[in-house]
């Protein structure tokens, strides 16, 4: 049976299921009947208008399955309105990218042939799923406690209270097949495929992904540079200075041009120009009911000043003592790299040569374990300050966790060059730290959760197996594999992982150039786990629309910011300047400061002259503001011709008073 | 005769006149009545549909004059059409601001009296005007080398070319009278009338007015404890040092609250939410004819290489050969300055403690002098440079003057603060430079200016009371005064003047408290002298609508970051300061530079952290768009209703590949 011949027919038994619903299995059967029917009506009566059906896994010997899963899907018409409602973009037949209108749907390239990806599918329903709002029920029918009102999302009160589950989108095994090949089963050196990456996981994971390539290429001059410095063992300083004012000009040209990369893919994918849609309030966001201001309905409110008290009173406080304890393992590091060189040098043998990176080691695994602690932590704490919007927390958590995981890692670095004035120490804790560090975040973060991803798939399979005997797995095997690997937390902890690998590059690799080339293979094996983990590890995420990388680009700046001042401070530390300067340490400074701040100085300028978006993307946005500006007068004008010549004679009395008459 | 009582009766002889139009007055017959029939032909075929009468005056015994001077009027129903054309805001009935419509005219605060003022009214003319374009003409009858083509502007060809003089709005002599008694004839202290500045100058002017207050009430806590210093002659550094911390302070704080300000200012006068118009290209703007990229019409097109070229060639060793001639001034003064101090120590009498202030007070004047032959040069340059757009051309003038500028008031001072280290010639200069600008920019802004009015005034009064008797003057004698008198060209020179002070206050005065209260005196004195010169000795200009002091933020936010540098070296350069650190200057310069990138960093997050838009007005911007999405997803259901529930067959297809039927 063809998909959605008619908008009524929604209660057709087949249609291509697209998104996974799993409610609590306890669930009230009037709750249930009450949710498919809200999502199931009419968009006239409130409803979602979508396709929704039950899965009926058959009982298992071990286990009673969960009776309450059930898939979604949409017709055609549905869909094609919803990209109307969430102002995608889409390619018009001039070239440029215009928002979609159902009007115009013809005018649209491609219109005809896979116009809406999957991924874009499934973010529409996502859209109607979560804008189901509640009508006049007071509270979910047969649970009294779980109070509703008036354009409150059903589904984000249904998740926050537990009886929903989760919701996902399903993978498409054909398209995954297709884009895993070209993304990393082919082992020969191309680009990543960014646009089927988009296509099957959304803007925000294309533009990781984009980021990832680029810093990447990026790094490939830094780290050719490097590989004779460390081959011939270039211990001059002269080379050393040279590789710092590379570092600096590299760090900031780099920040500029990403702008422009992801300003041109952005565009590319319709999201430059699409309008910010009204932020929804968290699930997790509750407080005593209260009026809106801006839309003036009643909802949950919660005064910002008692959340400034939970900011001010226990974050903060927490943070600086996880700051503190950071500071204190650091002296315990600084401790026991002492005593092995003691050993060391009391009795220099390859065993204790050895024993001179063990403290290293174990500092960067106690580093990492720490960053893990205090990252749970930090989202515990930034839920409990109750922020009302999504953003708002995003922002207080990456503020948080950055501080201290900047800390956590780059003080004892710090400390060594600065206050101790240690360049080998510097180089070998550098090295330590940061080879340990990607060993483990490579193990923590694909091969750990595949391996045990693999126990379970195997597992299922073999139940699957059992029931259904050797046939392709069908939809019901898919669902039950999918609910139960793990959700993919988005793209945080790679972006923090970019920004530490970031952190040490720009930072101190002037000292240690192979650090470049230590991050360029990270990297290429980064991008080949990641994508792995994409595909096989996670749920498939719902997409995301992103214009660029968001808070991460403020991160990144500052970072590089922080590395001019770095550089220039380990350009005057070293023997080769100094040694221009060697009656006085005073016109040394001076002249290193003044320096730093003429290349602080041109950095802003730098990036205040480079424009964020490239000329033809800026030409295209104006001809679409140009042409909305000039249909907006056409309709104008069009009212205009209807207005009657009658005029309110009270009015015209005031711009008369002035009545003059000519000669 | 009531004013334009139907829309068609374009041709009354009686309306109130708001603008003055005056082209040459050897301007042919046919080109007059062309472009007087475009202004008064309806909107449909194309003309603005504006009322326009000849103004003649009576022939006199010593020149004839010029015949082509007219008056353009409105009728009120054009004029409310207009005000939605250029999107003006006004207040709704549950007073927010918000886009005016015709339609909704009813629902706005006030409408029927007063609803759009005299300013408004010229602003919508104007518009009207500038954007009358020429439709199949091939060029301005009567003169074939006028080219004109489908599109383009005609009165800014006209302009451009000569034809048309100059087009100005009238004064409104009883709201000037009345403006001018709040705003400067009462001498109680009190706030300016910014919403009557508003009504009359518009938001651009308004807001430069409410700067300068600002600015001047900012600064009477710094001369509060400046004056104490000066009094007691605390020559302690102590004190000193606190002082520039406080500097330090009070210029970001300052900064960041003017912003909220000026925010709070533009959302109460409708124009922070308004949308920017399409900007059209500046009036002296040429080059070969070609595409538009984003309009895709035909209209002059200049290469932006070539323009480059002109920058980097040109402009760029203009700039810097200025630069150099500023420098070798500044030597000539600190010859002058040691001749003068050595005469003084050879015999120092009253007459050569006098003399050591003469090398000031002449460099005070040259650097006056400078800036105003620059000033022209810059302007001149910047129109060669042929930008397209009024802001370029702006920003590029703006870029080069405050350049110059800035080296040329305050080289000296740096020179004598950090390379001469004199503190006591460093006090000395800076007041005399001060104080002379001061005199010499109050006498040339208003004074001077007043004094060639009056002269000239006298004379037309005397003329036009010879033809028409002691009557008092009509339309025909106001027009004549007003055409004649000077045209303001912009608040351009004002800011600069404030800048210039700002730095003043800001760079040095921790070692010249003194410099805050002689601001404060000029700033009030200005503030009389601006309102007085903007009453009655210029043109009154049409006013410009401005959501904030635009390029001059971030100029004043550039030199208060500057400041933090050079008081920062003050502190450090103090006798006080020093004491701590006895054995090693290099501590020392550690400890302060190390204070210095806390500042900075400080200042920078102070200014992310403190929002740029007061709570309150963030929550009704967020209310309107709110409102126009609600009306936006209303628009779309209806329209979805229309839809027809049929399906593109071929098009289901390719959602239906995944058929799978459910159970």
């Amino acid at each position: 049976m063809q998909l959605g011949l008619s908008v009524s027919d929604s209660d057709v038994s087949s249609f291509t299921p697209l998104v996974v619903l799993e409610l609590a299995d306890d669930t009230k059967a009037e709750a249930i009947t009450w949710l498919l029917n809200r999502i199931r009506d009419k968009q006239q009566n409130g409803g979602a208008e979508l396709l929704v059906n039950q899965l009926l896994f058959p009982a298992q010997d071990d286990q009673k399955p969960n009776p309450n899963v059930f898939v979604v899907g949409s017709t055609l018409q549905r869909l094609l309105n919803g990209a109307e409602d969430v102002g995608l973009f889409k390619e018009f037949q001039d070239g440029t990218m215009r928002g979609f209108t159902y009007a115009n749907r013809e005018s649209f390239n491609d219109f005809n042939e896979g116009f809406l990806s999957d991924a874009e599918c499934q973010y529409i329903i996502k859209h109607e799923l979560d804008t189901l709002r509640a009508k006049n029920e007071e509270h979910v029918p047969g649970y009294p406690k779980l109070k509703l009102y008036p354009g409150k999302s059903v589904v984000r009160r249904l998740q926050s209270k537990g009886v929903l589950n989760q919701y996902f989108p399903l993978h498409n095994k054909e398209d995954l097949k297709r884009l895993s090949f070209s993304w990393y089963k082919k082992f020969k050196l191309s680009f990543q495929p960014l646009d089927d990456i988009r296509h099957y996981f959304g803007e925000g994971l294309a533009l990781y992904f984009g980021f990832l390539e680029y810093f990447t290429f990026a790094l490939v001059p830094m780290a050719l540079i490097g590989i004779p410095y460390y081959l011939f063992d270039w211990e001059d300083y002269d080379k050393y200075v040279l590789f710092a004012v590379f570092n600096l000009v590299w760090s900031t040209v780099f920040l500029e041009v990403w702008k422009r990369c992801s300003a041109t893919l952005a565009y590319g994918w319709g999201t430059l120009s699409r309008k910010k849609a009204f932020e929804e309030p968290r699930a997790g966001f509750h407080g005593a009911l209260g009026f809106n201001p801006v839309t003036g309905r009643e909802e949950p409110v919660y005064p910002s000043s008692k959340r400034q008290l939970r900011i001010y009173l226990v974050s903060v406080p927490f943070v600086l003592l996880c700051l503190y304890l950071s500071f204190y393992v650091m002296m315990v590091y600084f401790d026991m790299e002492f005593w092995a060189i003691n050993i060391y040098n009391e009795d220099p043998s390859i065993a204790t040569s050895i024993l001179l990176f063990v403290p290293s080691i174990i500092y960067a695994v106690v580093i990492e374990i720490m960053n893990l602690l205090y990252r749970f932590a930090a989202e515990f704490l930034t839920d409990w300050e109750n922020h009302r919007l999504e953003s708002s927390f995003q922002n207080h958590l990456v503020l948080k966790v950055l501080v201290f995981n900047f800390v956590n890692c780059f003080a004892s670095l710090f400390y060594i060059a600065f206050v101790m004035q240690d360049m080998v120490l510097l180089r070998q804790s550098l090295a330590t730290l940061l080879i340990t560090s990607q060993i483990l975040n490579q193990v923590m973060e694909a091969f750990l959760p595949y391996w045990l991803q693999r126990r379970r798939n195997k597992k299922v399979h073999k139940r699957m197996r059992r029931l259904m005997g050797d046939k392709e797995l069908p939809l019901l095997g898919q669902v039950k594999l999918e609910t139960e690997m793990n959700t993919y937390l988005g793209t945080f902890d790679d972006y923090l992982e970019q920004f530490l690998l970031f952190g040490y590059v720009s930072l101190f690799s002037c000292v240690y150039p192979l650090a470049a080339v230590l991050v360029v293979l990270n990297n290429i094996t980064e991008v080949y786990s990641d994508a792995f983990k994409m595909c096989h590890v996670f749920k498939r995420p719902f997409s995301e629309p992103a214009t660029n990388i968001g808070v991460w680009q403020l991160a990144f700046e500052t970072m590089s910011i922080i590395a001019v001042v770095t550089n220039c401070a380990l350009i005057g530390l070293s023997p080769q300047v100094k040694a221009y300067f060697p009656e006085s340490d005073t016109q040394l400074i001076l002249i290193v400061v003044a320096i730093e701040h003429v290349l602080l100085a041109f950095k802003f300028i730098l990036a205040f002259v480079i424009p964020d978006v490239p000329k033809h993307i800026q030409v295209n946005l104006a001809k679409l503001e140009f042409d909305s500006l000039e249909a907006f007068k056409k309709r104008v004008s069009t009212h205009l011709e209807g207005v009657s010549g009658g005029l309110n004679a009270t009015l015209s009395k005031h711009y008369s008073t002035k009545r003059i008459i000519l000669q």
